[in-house]
């Protein structure tokens, strides 16, 4: 598998693109302050993750009916704070704070490894966020993204097979003409499985310091980078 | 109505972004040159488009399955062909022909306008041409969609509602939010039936010249422009 027969790349976005865990300690913090309220945020922002690919699986297995992950993030957010004995918000606070989702940061090799990128190939997010959320990300922190595709156009949840050929299709390609990009390599195979190539990329603070982390390189998956400028490198971009 | 109330913009784009019959015809005759063809470039040029809303209305009412926009193009050029007695092309010239939509040019005022609207507004398409397309347009004519709709994304195209409501959903909008932005008054009309905001801009040289079009401003829309830097000034971006 060579560079050349790659015409498009889709990517995850949240913690491959972009640094949810420090974007929500950050946003936690000033509301916080902003509220006078004490309270451990990265603890926040780790528990609102973790309530995310159950409340994903709760609709891929048609026990919730489809809903956005910004309604899913709401949901999540209620019982996180509850958790948490974080009292003294507002439902306008909390609808407020819900948002930050939309104003994560990317790394900071993501914005000049996509700028490389793109000038090779149509660069398309593959991400479970809706696409309000990923338009508003990418307003915000510049990402260049010929298009942004979503889980929800497909009302499927990647790792259904759906959001992976859904893509393919929209952009006009085969399957194996589209590399799925990921920090995480269970999309990646999931990805693979559907005929994609796959590309690792290592955000080893994806989750903060002294959390391990499967970073090892994997000889099944296409390519393995260290970060975008690197990946760019090895796709001749 | 005030432009602040307006958060996002969506634009139809054959005929308002881009020039497609002065970009069919130069494609055209660069074919003609190669394959040592005469024909009248510019009748097959209005003849396609010709054959454009037909084809998407037997779709609309479902005497069609569902095809993009690129499908109905290769069946129009068939008969277009056939009927022009435009003989010589092979089927893979007829492919690559059919992509010439993929290719169009922009208006001299689009992509200045379109970068100055989008310092204050989300843009996104809404075209009933298919996302590759539309992406493989961006890319080449380097127009600044924050988004690509697409009447694909929702399978019925523009007059439908499906339409209209389904971008506005899409972008996370109120339907009062979003600003449909475009060259043909139907489509305006009715983007305005389903409680969108509208901007009329004149493209007097849509069809070429010596085809009478209803230019005049009307009043039932809430911006008539010359073009999009004149619509950027109006809406003060």
């Amino acid at each position: 598998m060579t560079p050349s027969s790659i015409r498009a790349l889709t990517f995850d976005v949240f913690g491959t693109v972009v640094d949810w865990r420090g974007s929500i300690i950050r946003e936690g913090r000033a509301l916080g302050k902003q509220k006078n309220l004490k309270a451990d945020w990265a603890a926040v922002a780790d528990a609102w993750r973790d309530g995310y690919k159950p409340a994903m699986d709760r609709v891929r297995k048609r026990q919730l009916p489809w809903m956005s992950i910004d309604q899913l993030h709401r949901l999540i957010l209620d019982d996180v704070l509850a958790k948490l004995r974080i009292e003294g918000l507002t439902p306008e606070d909390k609808d407020r704070f819900n948002l930050a989702w939309h104003r994560l940061r990317p790394w900071a090799d993501a914005r000049p490894g996509l700028k490389r990128l793109k000038k090779r190939y149509v660069l398309a997010t593959l991400s479970n966020g809706n696409v309000s959320l990923l338009v508003d990300m990418a307003r915000k922190a510049g990402l260049p993204w010929d298009c942004v595709l979503s889980a929800e156009l497909f009302r499927h949840y990647k790792p259904d097979p759906e959001a992976y050929l859904g893509a393919a299709a929209l952009l006009g390609l085969q399957p194996s003409e589209v590399m799925m990009v990921a920090a995480h390599k269970d999309d990646l195979q999931a990805a693979k499985r559907c005929g994609l190539r796959t590309a690792f990329v290592r955000r080893p603070m994806e989750r903060g310091t002294g959390v391990k982390a499967d970073l090892s390189p994997d000889r099944s998956f296409d390519f393995n980078a260290d970060d975008f400028n690197d990946l760019a490198s090895q796709l001749e971009a």
